[in-house]
């Protein structure tokens, strides 16, 4: 059994750029003890062991290195930085600071995921194939929907690529363990502009500067292939965060659409039965042992942050490895970057 | 947007038949203020205003009765009684106390099945033909689980009758609004003995004295039919608690299985075009207006009971109508009841 | 491999009701050699070995009796007859006159079903808990669908009683082998009224004497449940023919709609890995040896009568059992008239 | 109402390299009048209007450049040819001589696929994004499994690429009519050398000169993005042919192990309503209308070729225009030798 919160867990201060009206209202719905507008003053705090960072990605570096350099235990929302560079700065600070870091990668808390990752690792599947992956989602499908920060590359750093195929990206390496040897990417932009004001289409309009969607095709060390996509332009796929991977014995298929389920086909049961199976994860044998959920009732996405967030802070007590780490984070960076470097030069880019 | 929390609720005491240590870490684990061992000293109390009762079945009735007596709001888990006259008595004492009541069908509060009911009342399908239902688990498949209260008709009132089928009547009503005219039943146990000890198959045992499956066919007022079964022992059903309506006009299928889910076909669109459609239940335009999460990443079971606790306080505050309430509870009893005189003198009997 | 066919076939003489103009037609598109309206000169003919009967219900009786007295092989399609006592009759004269008899529950002949039977046989599934089936179409929910000869008890004999849920009787018996014992019926129209002429809604009407649904409660020998539903009234499904079937050990569910798939759940896998899984039936391990379709690429309706056809005779060149024979035949009559008694008395029926 | 075959079709002759006594045994078993071993007799026969080419790739540009000096109409399996050169005199050579032309895109006749063009071309998802594609199938997992003349490229000329990926280059010119402006292919052989005989795991071993998996991202002219992969490693994907198509009104889904339904999600019915519908695509108001089969029974794949045979024919008949023709062949195969050329340089590849 799952054993809950592995320590009492305070939550001590609410910080964001916000007035103090609009932060005390959240504060008291959440259980924040504290609110705070400055996070300089936070992360030097006595009274405070973990930081967690959600803001938009190009703050991030900032507040992990003072965190880490005050000997907070960080909790970093992924991806970790816009680039390459910033993350490995930001692996140095934690690891030279001795703290816990925790890169948010919380797709792998989600016990279906992590049965995935069981089974391949148990060599259930055998030598692998191919690895393919489609994150789909399609909030953005109307040309009409506005010109938000999300679609300005400076503040952003890059649209689905950053967005949903990183989770892609790190879930690969969680299930298989494989590295990326090279990529040939291709990012587009379909809907080039966007209004201002949504409520007004036809008024001024801004430059989307980020990807609509990302592809890229991997070759493995090893020889695995894999073939990646992802868009925010997908209509009628709301979060369809899917990745299939074939093996010599077998396959294993998930769709968070159905998150508490896995498919796992064996071949090694010969073709009179072999089917794929839709394996309900929430049984206590299965990975976070049942948590707090009856078998078969099935969890939601807020549920795999509960997890995660418990995972992290066992770890801290325990004082055991943790993953995903900024070490995670840094390595799905590297990819992403080949990614860039491969649609710059229109071939195939190196990892590294 | 679901505004939340109606108002701070303090978690004032626990209250259960159990040690003081253990009562302690579960509140300190949950976040109650006080325990109590003895809830005649917490149905009094003037500091508390809601008493939620989710003791063994048998119970219920004492307690509600006494808070309401003492003026207190009652959530009561379903079923209301072991048997129709007690439901009967608890739905009088809570009217006669003016107090608000609700019984604890908790899947009323899954939005997916909160849509089912606004496309049917909204007369989407049209006139209903048939309601087709089954709610199916297998936690008792293996003989040899052992012989736990709940196979004890004294203490338990019934097998999956009043456990499951208690949900599907309910859900069927709060979808249809249909009225039951008579039904005719069957109650079979297939295993009629268990090891007193589960670990011991060859140890003493006990005997079985509730249903291990329910069936009934059901006549509705106006002429539609049902078809309802529950069952304990269908093998790789977890959680199969499924509901199928065909209307003249189109038809839904709800399985919480796939909670996040409804399926809905819609005839008026022609055969060239009409499917089953699976809509995604988890947008801000849904019921209860997409709440916390966001769209499309799916919520869990422990959810809709946030849910339900929270539109109860909601209807306290605001001082508005609220169901599933005691009457909801009593008239489900009433079609359990007939189910059972139908299965005593082996043909149909009338719900009244 | 599936050998094809065992004998050379010639397609003698069609015969039917009509002009000789259109059966000419008929025949030429199709390949029959020879026309004929007159029945009673077919089954003599001395160059004909094989009468196969796809008449209305109430004609089977005389042309079988007549086939069967002339030395002829004889496929009836079902229900062999519109009650028992002329199956019963049927039975005596095949078996009488020594001639092999087919009795056309083509479903048999789906090779998933045929696989369904052969887990279930192999006790892969264990003791059986429950039958759940339900057989439903949905192409007469029109009120205004004209009121034509299959309405009419006294041609028909009945509604989907004895359409779709003979399929059903036979389905479960072909793969569980289990017997009825008594059974508990509901039969309701409820469309009572329908236009003469379905493209005039307001003109006169004609009252339909069949049922529009069948439902069922079973208890078999031996302890299982069963569960069945037929209807014509189940908006959006088109042929739902399916059947699960609950045991001890595992669970199989089969639904002619997905006709090329098996769902099977093992429960000895354990709760890590068990998940119902889909199987592709189509594989030449498979019933019927794979026949002439290239493995996973999908068989249709129409296959399954070309197997029953060359399985029933290849049962005659080899002289060898065959099943379903009209002894099936008479077995389903005797569950569906059983449901008939049940619901004239409204109370439990022995089928016998 | 499809009207069945357009004309007294013969099976003149059959033609194969191969014993007389093997193809008179075939000849007699499917109904072919005569049989020939010399295609060159064939091709010049006057009682003869009609030639059909099911040879391997390799052999297909010389009986058919014969057959249409000949004057006789030709079917031709696909792909057209080995190479986009062969295919271009292929066509010429049948323009030249006003012969009807079909490249044996057998998916085209499904009817589930051709309601997706029919969707598509009304404009009932608006402007493409995206066209998402797998075709997978897993008969060579096995690294045992024999070296087979279709893994030597001289026979062959490729792997799932001119296999696979030629349908599904074919299918989406089909729905959507785009064009392909640029492709960046990967091609890999992952089981490089496999034995000579199955049987005999240890003993010689062959190279295979083809590719097990061919992938390439696609930009259309348009703009719209591709992503296509095909592959024979996939376990547990028998014949799981599918295109997925984005655009901005809605999408649609279709997968051939599924190939009576059509997936279509609906955007304009907005967020309360749309969901992915499955659309059982066999209704007489569907393509190739509703054909022999009665509606929602299931056809399988052996169905699709006698439809495109009686489709050609009538064209012939009629002397109507018919696709797919060699042109859409030729068209096939540019995109095919520009993923060859782009693997080759690694980048980008123009289709021209």
């Amino acid at each position: 059994m799952w054993a809950g919160t592995p320590a009492k867990i305070v939550m001590k201060c609410l910080c964001a750029k916000d007035s103090p009206e609009n932060l005390q209202i959240f504060a008291d719905k959440f259980g924040w003890e504290e609110i705070e507008t400055d996070w300089r003053k936070v992360v030097t705090r006595d009274d405070i062991d973990l930081i967690s960072i959600a803001t938009p990605n190009f703050l991030h570096k900032e507040i992990a290195l003072e965190a880490a350099k005050n000997g907070k235990h960080v909790l970093c929302e992924k991806p970790l930085a816009n680039n390459l560079a910033d993350a490995r700065e930001m692996l140095d600070a934690v690891k030279r600071a001795g703290v816990k870091h925790c890169c948010g990668y919380s797709y792998r808390f989600t016990p279906s995921l992590a049965l995935a990752r069981q089974l391949v690792q148990e060599g259930r599947i055998g030598r692998i194939y191919h690895v393919f992956v489609r994150y789909a989602q399609d909030w953005i499908t109307n040309p009409n929907f506005a010109m938000v920060w999300r679609f300005d590359k400076k503040i952003a750093g890059s649209g689905p690529l950053g967005d949903l195929s990183a989770h892609s990206v790190d879930a690969t390496r969680f299930i298989t363990g494989l590295n990326f040897k090279e990529v040939s990417g291709n990012l587009q932009t379909l809907i080039k502009e966007r209004p201002v004001d949504g409520n007004n289409p036809n008024g001024p309009k801004g430059m989307v500067t980020v990807d609509d969607v990302a592809q890229f095709l991997v070759n493995f060390e090893g020889g695995a292939t894999g073939c990646f996509e992802s868009t925010r332009l997908a209509t009628g796929r709301k979060n369809y965060n899917t990745i299939e991977i074939n093996g010599e014995k077998g396959s294993i298929f998930w769709n968070f659409e159905d998150q508490n389920y896995l498919m796992f086909y064996d071949n090694t049961q010969g073709p009179q039965e072999a089917g794929f199976r839709k394996i309900n994860a929430t049984h206590d044998v299965h990975p976070y042992n049942g948590g707090w959920w009856p078998q078969g009732h099935g969890i939601g996405y807020a549920d795999s942050f509960v997890i995660e967030v418990a995972e992290f802070i066992r770890s801290i007590v325990d004082n055991t490895p943790f993953s995903p780490s900024f070490e995670d984070g840094v390595k799905s960076q590297e990819v992403l970057e080949a990614v860039e470097r491969s649609v710059e030069n229109r071939s195939w880019a190196e990892v590294k």
